[in-house]
């Protein structure tokens, strides 16, 4: 909060009223290491990370799509479904933990699940390491970013992550509400966003990310029907406590990342909202609540990615065939 | 040809000198409808026009890897493995049929069908027409492109291939010298296209695209062994004259556009080079001669698609969900 602080003091926006509000802008990340960047978002799109040579990052958490595959579970290797709803890549460096259990502590940490993971891209990291080792242009590249001849996987976890890190979408119109602009959003909007906070929605959706900052169990007030097995928080604590426990997913650009909750089983924003209202918070909304809050929470798609497709170095005939 | 000798004499190359060579350069693509331009990539980005939600144009054309997948024959839905090989949409424009056995006469006629092909995107026409009608940001779209308030697939598909006509490779290192840079390829590649020409391979590897001009039979001289089961030109034409017969792939950026052969069994470019002298031209070539022709081929590599990743339209509550 305190570099949100600083900024609003730049521009000349009360600091004390913004720091008043629940949920904070987001600012275009600075690029310290653009060579870095440009070689994680390579990573990112490419399907050779992947046993079958089909599947990248960019499959599930697809940057044209807010960042996640529009899916209720992923598609994985050799066409399984995955057990849980692809949580949006942006932003979520602002994420407390990663996955939807937390499991991961950091962007690096996660980037590394995938790949290995048998029901998604099914690769090992040793078998990653060798394809890329054999592609020139990699070679090149890493040499280039950390200035020696072997690759490694926490180098490309961390190309990987850093490049994630630039994917965060500044100038929502409700940000832009946030730092002073009171025609961002319609009046509609600014109904729903008091009501977001006085039913309570901001104790866990907040923050820059309007979420992303605690574990919280999914039904509070009333137990959340669903057909999915999975068990949460409790799955990395070990404790029976955490059951059904999930990381508060985030809010921003909600308008892009349907369907909802970690068994995405709720396609319309407005259903959703109700769901929440009920199972969270044990309060009823009425139809015209329901449309101010989905109204609030449409100004929070904010600038998508905004970069070229990434061109591949092609592989060399030392590579590994890729394993439909 | 005759636009190459305009061009020729406008920059000032000897018309003649480049009109006697059996490979024309490539020029940029000239762009007449921006709008309609921008919505045949997001179609061609969209997996929405899957029965699954997760595949796209771009999954097996992928514009990253040389239009591409780099896959013996490409995966589709349900991980079915399709029966040839992916073709490169790069510089389909100057081929004079579409698929590897003509059975489209151009690129809009070949866009309709993978969308409705069971072991493709595994969807219908009606059904993806059912899918774009609820999107409010393409309804806008094709409203604003094609001036009316029904979407009809004759568009998506004009959309599409009017993207597609602008997916040419340009500026390769080939068309350089081919326009009067004597430096922009080296000695060896120079004395790969001389054999390129002497041993006969131009004969069918002609024009702008060095390929996609005609049909051949695979293995003129020598039959070509393969595990494929698919007939060629024959299933077209019905007439067993044609069997095994398959449109001449285009070269241009060949270096990218691995495994070869419309089975896609060989992956080294050497190996191809090889196969092809023997099989087509009964010739065997020396290890020298094959380096010389592999480094001709890869200075077929032209400039790659060069634009911003396209950010998809959301769907609406209405829209279909997919069905993977």
């Amino acid at each position: 909060m305190k570099k949100s602080l600083v900024f609003a003091a730049t521009l000349g926006i009360s600091a004390s009223a913004m720091a008043a509000e629940p949920i904070q802008p987001i600012y275009a990340t600075t690029v310290e290491d653009p060579a870095k960047v440009e070689l994680g978002k390579k990573l990112f799109f490419d399907p050779r990370l992947s046993a079958s040579g089909f599947i990248s990052c960019n499959s599930c958490h697809n940057l044209s799509m807010g960042g996640s595959d529009n899916l209720p579970t992923s598609i994985g290797h050799d066409w399984q479904l995955g057990p849980i709803n692809s949580p949006t890549v942006l932003n979520a460096k602002f994420n407390v933990a990663q996955f939807w259990d937390g499991r991961a502590a950091d962007l690096q940490e996660q980037a590394g699940g995938p790949i290995a993971n048998p029901g998604e891209m099914a690769f090992t990291h040793v078998l990653a390491i060798g394809t890329l080792e054999t592609i020139p242009g990699y070679v090149h590249d890493f040499r280039h970013v950390y200035g020696d001849e072997v690759i490694t996987i926490e180098e490309v976890t961390d190309a990987i992550a850093t490049f994630e890190d630039t994917l965060v979408t500044p100038h929502s119109p409700f940000d832009r509400f946030l730092m002073g602009d009171e025609s961002a959003i319609t009046m509609e909007a600014k109904a729903g966003y008091e009501l977001f906070k006085n039913v309570g929605c901001t104790a866990c959706h907040n923050g820059k990310a309007v979420g992303g900052s605690s574990f919280q169990k999914m039904g509070i007030v009333k137990p959340y029907e669903t057909d999915s097995e999975v068990a949460g928080r409790s799955a990395v604590t070990g404790q029976e406590i955490d059951r059904f426990s999930f990381k508060v997913p985030t809010l921003r650009n909600v308008e892009l990342t349907y369907p909802y909750f970690h068994d995405g089983a709720v396609w319309d924003l407005g259903e959703a909202v109700n769901i929440m209202a009920e199972i969270q918070l044990g309060r009823e909304l009425k139809a015209e609540e329901t449309d101010q809050m989905v109204a609030f929470l449409k100004t929070l798609t904010g600038q998508q990615p905004d970069f070229k497709l990434p061109i591949l170095p092609p592989s060399s005939p030392k590579t590994p065939r890729p394993n439909p």
